[in-house]
């Protein structure tokens, strides 16, 4: 672990902290809007939660974990004799990854085997994805973290291949109010998560130090910031807007 | 870091607590009212919550880093050796602040595509308002202090014309029962909003000291809760007015 200045310790800190309470002050964003919205799409508000949720506690633990990490010492931060527990954001994205490509499939509301077949297949590659990349992510071999990080494109361009081929048929099928916005949801999935491997390669690519301490660390909080909580809302108003929508119709058909 | 009076060490201390305590009452208020409102109004009443939930956090995160940043010295406060994390009240203010307008957009319930960009405008302005203002309070030196603080008054200035003017059409065709309310809701978001910028020049001014310490960290918890937990009221208010007119309307055209 490496001397950080105050300055850098504490920017980490703060990110930590933003990342707890966006995640938090989301999940009760999303559990209290499940009351407006149709039947249909109450479980993939609740699923949605349940990604931001999982993750404010793993911020909430990482941050405290960061703080045991490190003792000032002469006006900078020095390694304490407890490691910072990185494993938290791997035990967070097993979980949550695969989540998230479940929500996405709920809110679609698609017949149910179509949902069921979709979700497992997103799910399990997801799950591969994260796994892969674990070993890499904790050697301090530079081959390594190549190996793994290239293993780990694997699932991940066979998921982004998934979401706009396999998918794209499905998305255009989806009412013209919310269609955008469905589309929009995918594209920030594949954008968001491209940012995880540029955060993880830059440890392969030589960045070293405090420098690269506070890359990786920052970078992630932020992409599980757009990944989770802006994914989310997006969920959100797609299940709004359908639910509006079905509304309308009803209306519509009531007899004169 | 001053050394504190045992007095002002505890006044700063009781009031972090009382904010703390102020405005997570005020979450649970806003929340569960949210069944009580027509259902135009329940985003508005959650995101109210959101508000107060962010910085009941933050005011309880900032009682602890307080606690931790001083120790009892000859019947004196003096520095520990943490440092009092005074970027809770930032990052805090990073989400709060454009939430807040968001609040009092969402409550006139407007066209969705005024509701969007009113929200976007009003919330982009407050996120770069915030942001101009950290450079300032972290730095030593005053005169950072003045131009970063200057600089933040632009958008500052720039929201207030927006809330008069730009606001002023929209507000004056609320419902009667609730355009009062709505006036005063726009006239405390910006009354209550100049405090800062004082408390903040405070600093800037030559107020040095514990003295300083002390103005500012009671003014600024004043200042969050009336923003917050009592502007909060205000939007409880108006979404109540609204609804209950919206139903003697409805009552009104029921066929006899």
């Amino acid at each position: 672990m490496e001397t950080l200045s105050i300055g850098q310790y504490e920017l980490i800190y703060n990110a930590f902290s933003f990342g707890f309470a966006t995640l938090a002050a989301a999940t009760f964003f999303f559990w209290l809007g499940i009351g407006q919205v149709k039947p249909q799409y109450k479980t993939a508000l609740v699923v949605t939660g349940l990604v931001t949720f999982i993750a404010a506690y793993h911020y909430f633990r990482i941050g405290q974990s960061w703080n045991e990490a490190y003792v000032l010492a002469d006006g900078a931060y020095v390694a304490s004799e407890k490691t910072f527990n990185s494993a938290y954001r791997y035990v967070d994205w097993l979980l949550t990854v695969p989540l998230l490509l479940v929500e996405l499939i709920l809110v679609m509301s698609l017949t149910r085997s179509e949902t069921v077949s979709r979700a497992t297949k997103l799910g399990v590659l997801a799950l591969i994805m994260v796994a892969l990349g674990y070993p890499g992510e904790v050697s301090d071999s530079g081959s390594v973290r190549w190996i793994f990080g290239l293993l780990s494109m694997i699932p991940f361009l066979w998921i982004v291949y998934e979401l706009y081929v396999g998918l794209g048929k499905a998305i255009e099928s989806q009412p013209e109010s919310a269609r955008g916005l469905v589309r929009t949801a995918r594209n920030v999935t594949v954008a968001s998560w491209c940012f995880y491997p540029v955060v993880y390669f830059a440890g392969a690519i030589g960045l070293e130090g405090a420098t690269a301490t506070v890359v990786v660390e920052v970078g992630y909080t932020i992409a599980d910031i757009v990944a989770k909580a802006g994914f989310g809302v997006l969920i959100f108003l797609i299940a709004m807007r359908k639910s509006e929508d079905s509304e309308a119709k009803e209306t519509l058909t009531v007899p004169a």
